[in-house]
């Protein structure tokens, strides 16, 4: 029917092939039918999607406030299991998408400790993975190698039995439902403002290396109009390939180090921690960042609308007073994962349509 | 309405001013209603609570015998979600809520060594476990820390999502739902000489550290002429504010090493084990303890109407050759502590008049 | 109404009689009208019950297919709970029962790590087991020491509650379920040629350790004239009381350390892993294995119609490059490890006509 060439598809292509691609060459490889078949990458979200998601994840956050919501959402995917692989610990994470499963009513199991599998009896880990996920309809990854969840997603595209996989954070990769929680979170917050387009938003902390900023950064550029500050000390600016990537998408941003002179100026700022765990000498206790916390004083610098976001875990970033302030919406951030997760995963399994159903019926009575 | 003052509430009290409490003023703060929001003290149970819970146990218990049963108890909380967060090895009671949890078809998640989760990353527990809980709609929580559970409760009630917290044990602190079901097997087991009112029970062993003598002390308190026997090593015996508390209710108590002479006496026996986890240097070594065991040959000197209680794990306490005898009551305490456990979390969400008619109708056929 | 003496059953006979017992005689105390109560020995296994269990997998991989099939299996067990007891790590078949469980609606709970329960208080490990049954209506057991789980049945058996035993591996001894799914996908691979009977079978590698081989030959010895290659190295070939089983069952089989002249010769190969888990000192380096590995070049000395199989974990022993030959069927054998395991759940429990009736109604229409 059409003179155009089929696209390749992820088990039509060699493992060479595919590393040599661009991420948004493979981010093309993950959709199916215009759906997310697997969650692996950002960049397989445009613009229509991230609309999609966030409207499935506010009909579900409501479908859910009634017991009889609550029972229905359960009914989605209970015909389904999910493994959830987290070779790398992870508690926050791990529960954000447990308890997502488990309001779409998918029967999880956990391998947490690779320790514990065969692995132990020389078997290799891709053995390994196939065969336990054997049992499973969905995987759900978290690993320290970057680049893991998508060698698994290849790899079981090229058998018999493929099933899709969400990346939930692999080495210092992008960790894309992070970022998508992360524009609901601000869409939602600004939603009086109109969202987030046009707006200022800051980031701020280790912008070298937490693998959020470079998701959400990416998201951003989908958004019209959209201003970003990057403030942190020199050796934790952002990477030169995150602002060529911003530079061609034509988005306007500003590096810094002036954190109390930025404050005033933006709608939103987003405050990350030190990631020293990927030091290799200790490297960060070299720099001062208390320049780069949010203390008590500077809620009154705050613009009254704006609002204050973390991916969380904090250390010393943003002082504890601030949690009680109605613009601090870290707290939120967490439970809003939980919902655009919950969101993710029906659309990945085509049963988001029943969710619109289910809310038109609701909001019509 | 009223010319009273409303009562202090968790989330309109400092910390420290909370600190300063007795436990009775402490237990005022857990109830919502006339039900316990959160189960933290024994002191929260009156009378007729205990009262409610028991029947509640035996409702539940009959109504799960048949497949019908079991299906209604499930869809009972089949909406909600519990973490259990067991900082504390403690697979018994670990499972005896886990089971309990999945009568009622609440879907659970457990956190159990917190060395899994970011705190890795030099985050505050306190952020820790609010991040968790901001997944679930209650948690059960067993911590070394004494005190924990309810620094936990008290945090949450500030927060804008305040959930229900369960004590499933802290430090050497009380054990509340251990004294339920030891309450629970005493009553039940003593249904037909009219219940716990007017008996003899004797405590025996280690009373100066065994947390569930302290709370089951207190609850027995509540039942009308009731005689105790605390028998122990003198350096084991139960503590001085236990006693005080005992002669302040008015109860009738003796101390005693003699346990040979105190088998014949009793309705009841209650064993424990030595405590020497909380040994600071071994001491518990230098008691013989071998006074304080149950063995085969004091079984003809037992009452044939008496029963004989241990709350697990035993040592050498109960010798095995007694196991068999029916009088041995240990057993089925395992299995009271899931029923009761069960009754407990219904209440707590306001489920317990949903029993009712069920039961109501069950009975009626 | 029978002149027959009552047969024994489990909780009359002592535990040294118990022990006295050949393996048929032991697996004759674990049926109960007919089918598995405990699941322990591959020995409980006639012909009949094989040919049930493998109609019944067939039939749930069916109903399996649908999104209301499954939630029909989903409502089979919904009422019962599980006990998954994984002393020994292997998370491929904890995973595996744990889907089964999950298909039949059974509510799991895991204890992985006996570390963690209150043993290390001092308590007997029959205590423990004990205890956490009785939460539990079912119990799948994964022991380092031989004879472990029929040790747990018999105790529980003299108990007020038994509860069925499944034995997941104990040991070196034999893997019950292991050698049924084998069984499974050898009839269902060569259904089209009449199944198993008058098949040619070669086993492959470590003889002498793999509790594997131990467990299948002997299922096999119920089909008509298999005749069995055991190729092995001399050190590592079958035991002598195996042998000697299968002479008294009048099976044809002959012992070989030729590899490449049985290849072409038989139906199906079952290659295994050397278990140097049981090496006492190293001793499986000194032996070269590789001539027991089946490479790519072997692939076309295979018969057309001939499959190859293998438990997994591998190691060499099957080269990657044959995983995409339809005849390789040790990734299918995995899947339908969890179909045969959900059959013998649903058996044991009784529930297997009403997949009979459900099956019949779908075909129906």
């Amino acid at each position: 029917m059409s003179a155009q060439p089929a696209p390749i598809t992820l088990n039509e292509i060699s493992w060479p092939d595919y590393q040599g691609l661009d991420s948004f060459a493979k981010a093309g490889l993950f959709q199916h039918k215009g759906r997310p078949y697997h969650a692996l990458l950002p960049q397989q979200f445009d613009r229509p999607m991230l609309d999609r998601i966030e409207a499935l994840a506010t009909m579900i956050r409501k479908i859910a406030k009634t017991r009889g919501g609550m029972n229905y959402l359960q009914s989605l995917l209970s015909e389904k299991r999910a493994m959830l692989y987290f070779a790398q610990p992870s508690t926050r994470t791990f529960l954000s998408f447990y308890a997502a499963c488990q309001i779409t009513g998918l029967h999880c199991a956990e391998v947490r400790d690779a320790h514990t599998s065969s692995e132990i009896k020389g078997e290799s880990q891709e053995d390994s993975v196939r065969t336990f996920s054997s049992y499973f309809d969905l995987i759900i990854m978290r690993h320290p190698a970057g680049g893991f969840a998508e060698r698994i997603a290849w790899m079981l595209s090229h058998t018999d039995r493929p099933v899709p996989v969400i990346n939930a954070g692999s080495g210092k990769d992008q960790h894309p439902t992070q970022a998508l929680l992360d524009v609901y979170t601000l869409q939602r917050s600004l939603e009086k403002r109109g969202g987030v387009a046009g707006k200022k938003i800051a980031f701020v902390g280790d912008l070298a290396r937490g693998r959020t900023v470079r998701s959400l950064a990416w998201l951003l550029t989908l958004y019209e109009d959209v201003f970003m500050y990057f403030v942190a000390p020199e050796t934790l600016q952002l990477g030169e390939d995150v602002q060529a990537l911003l530079q061609s998408r034509k988005v306007s941003f500003t590096l810094t180090d002036d954190f109390e002179a930025v404050i005033p100026e933006v709608d939103a700022i987003y405050m990350t921690r030190i990631q020293d765990e990927w030091d290799t000498a200790h490297e960060s206790n070299l720099i001062d960042t208390s320049k780069f916390h949010f203390e008590e004083r500077h809620l009154k610098m705050l613009r009254p609308d704006a609002i204050l976001m973390h991916p969380l875990p904090r250390r010393k970033e943003i002082a504890p007073e601030v949690d009680a302030d109605p613009r601090a919406k870290y707290w939120r951030q967490v439970r809003n994962g939980m919902w655009v997760r919950t969101a993710l995963i029906l659309m990945m399994f085509d049963r988001d349509t029943e969710i619109d159903r289910y809310y038109h019926d609701l909001t019509r009575d």
